[in-house]
């Protein structure tokens, strides 16, 4: 069973300038820690998300015994991020929708919810805001930032946006930038909820109601995208979903992973923003920190001063273990001090949530080193 | 600049069992024939389609310069499928929309459209069909049956249906049988379409409307899957459509793969048939001729009498290689005669319907030995 975990919020009044020209004031970070900040403070580890996912990283809610946060394996007492040791802090995003301001808050300028209108926000502006938390929290150096996916990209960019403030980076299952097939694929998953007739604009909130059509549809391209092609043969294979018997049906389920893909669609539905699910995506597609060096990677991560662990997994095609490789190489150019493992796992991109021996060990063995240096 | 192609038409009266039990008659079937049928009658070659084709495979319609076939670059005079040697007929499946009887026509019991309740169809059945037009042209055995992607299916189906009828089965990036993630893509495209307010239960020709955004998003996902990542990287890449600044938005189109695929998905939905769409993506789902050997495909295949060509793509991630290797390995177990070809080309499917010095040249010299064996 996992420890109690207490979720937090914080105002930030002033307006936090974001990478579009536009700004953001008067919002709030949910966020969550674990742990005992050190006296010297150097013991703070910030864990980034990726799409789905919140400042709940770890432990559960008092009361609920299914609530466990979605990195537990990895991170409470004992555990391979063992919070005996380290001061945890998860934040959830600005323009999410699980707990920090996001488009179903209101505009503080018109007093109407934001819907479509919520600024565009992009990874570096993420980072800026949890530099600003990391303030409040009286924290000026990480011992680590950690991050799977998009939360990998927070953690990269951390280095580079504040390369004295972060002395290890762990960056899991990510990418210097999204290919042109990742982008498609998010671009498919918006068309999907902007075309739903339900989405008006974005401002479905006052027309009471959701577009889930969109958002569902939205879901199923994306577990597909999560998973391997090997482990979605074992786990669901052919097989149908009742009895032996074809039903020569278009319309109704006739195999065990339309019945599976169905039920993801309409759960994510159920729980998830529209607008967010296009701004957390269109993050993902901005990302790309080599533009600013006409896409030299190498002089891009040239800023960087932290240590680096990269982890990446075989069956991965999301983002692929090449992808981590190109990250690898360009901090090797810059010799900066790098590790990395190619986890040889079946699951796909899904496989930086999963529990695997050799990639708990990994991150294990590497947060042990670390939490050596602060002894 | 390509011959002059007819299309034909031809009624059947006649009902035609389906594999789901059902069967429909008063049907007909749009075909094309080029070149001439020998005295013998040996030297008919047909070509099954797949999803987005027709009978049109080669040649040009009559004061139409930009109507030539889908596969023109392979068959006609002179070309690797040559047309002065072969008798080549192109037939459009049933249940699809470019001629022969589908969806959009009158069901003859009722007098009304048939929409969503159009039978059910399987590859067997379209086979079953082609059989039919074949008897009524007098073609007792074909030279040769040749497909790609589901036409492919087509091909290696009409081996196993009617062995004694077929010499030559050509079968290019095809495969035994969907994979859960070939599976999982089409429901995506069936769920878009299905939701889409204006599909009305399959019934939409009676409201005036077309559900247009379902089939927009269902061939955004398809051509996603027809190419290969890395050609999607060389055409498109990070490529902005306009300028070199940032847009900042979620709904605009950022970049050249969305407008892309935009257009793609736009064009699609003015001429492709909702119901169709669901139709022959289920005839592919259903595929699966080792089904009833208990998945044994060696087993499945130990009718076939004909000689075979597999070709496949390396980087088709849609039908791998892996998948023709299945065929090959089935086949000589059962100590066929086999050719098979892995084409080192980057198109990834879609490398099925492009030129490739490679390909062209396999499939020439198949057709060579093939024209050979008549003389």
């Amino acid at each position: 069973m996992s420890f109690i975990a207490t979720p937090q919020s914080m105002h930030f009044p002033d307006a936090l300038p974001l990478q579009s020209g536009a700004s953001i004031r008067d919002y709030h970070l949910a966020f969550e820690t674990y742990g005992q900040l050190n006296a010297e403070r150097s013991n703070a580890v910030l864990v980034c998300h990726a799409l789905n996912a919140s400042h709940h990283v770890a432990g559960r809610y008092e009361g609920q015994d299914k609530s466990e946060g979605w990195w537990d394996n990895m991170i409470g007492p004992g555990k391979s991020v063992d919070t005996n040791r380290f001061f945890v802090i998860g934040v959830n995003n600005l323009g999410s929708c699980f707990g920090s301001t996001g488009p179903m808050h209101m505009h503080p300028d018109t007093g109407r919810v934001y819907g479509a209108d919520f600024p565009v926000v992009t990874v570096e502006d993420w980072v800026n805001a949890q530099a600003r938390l990391l303030d409040r929290l009286g924290i000026t150096q990480l011992a680590a930032v950690l991050g799977g996916s998009l939360g990998g990209m927070q953690a990269l960019s951390w280095t580079l946006q504040y390369p004295e403030r972060v002395r290890h980076a762990v960056v899991v299952a990510s990418a210097p930038n999204l290919t042109a097939e990742n982008i498609a694929f998010n671009e498919v998953a918006r068309r999907a909820i902007v075309t739903d007739p339900d989405f008006h604009g974005g401002h479905f909130y006052q027309h009471g109601v959701i577009p889930k059509r969109g958002l569902r549809i939205a879901r199923m391209i994306g577990h597909i995208t999560y998973l391997s092609d090997d482990v979605m043969n074992e786990k669901f294979g052919r097989q149908l979903r009742e009895g032996i018997d074809l039903k020569y049906s278009t319309q109704d389920i006739e195999f065990q992973i339309e019945s599976y893909l169905r039920y993801q669609g309409d759960k994510f539905s159920e729980y998830f923003d529209a607008n967010t699910y296009l701004l957390i995506t269109r993050a993902l597609d901005y990302f790309d920190p080599a533009r600013a060096f006409g896409g030299n990677l190498t002089q891009a991560l040239a800023r960087a001063a932290a240590k680096f662990l990269l982890v990446s997994f075989t069956t991965d095609w999301r983002f692929s273990p090449k992808r981590s490789r190109e990250i690898v190489k360009a901090l090797l150019d810059n010799r900066c001090d790098v590790s990395y493992a190619e986890i040889d796992a079946p699951h796909g991109h899904d496989a930086f949530l999963l529990d695997d021996a050799r990639y708990m060990g990994v991150i294990s063995s590497y947060f042990d080193s670390i939490a050596k240096e602060l002894a």
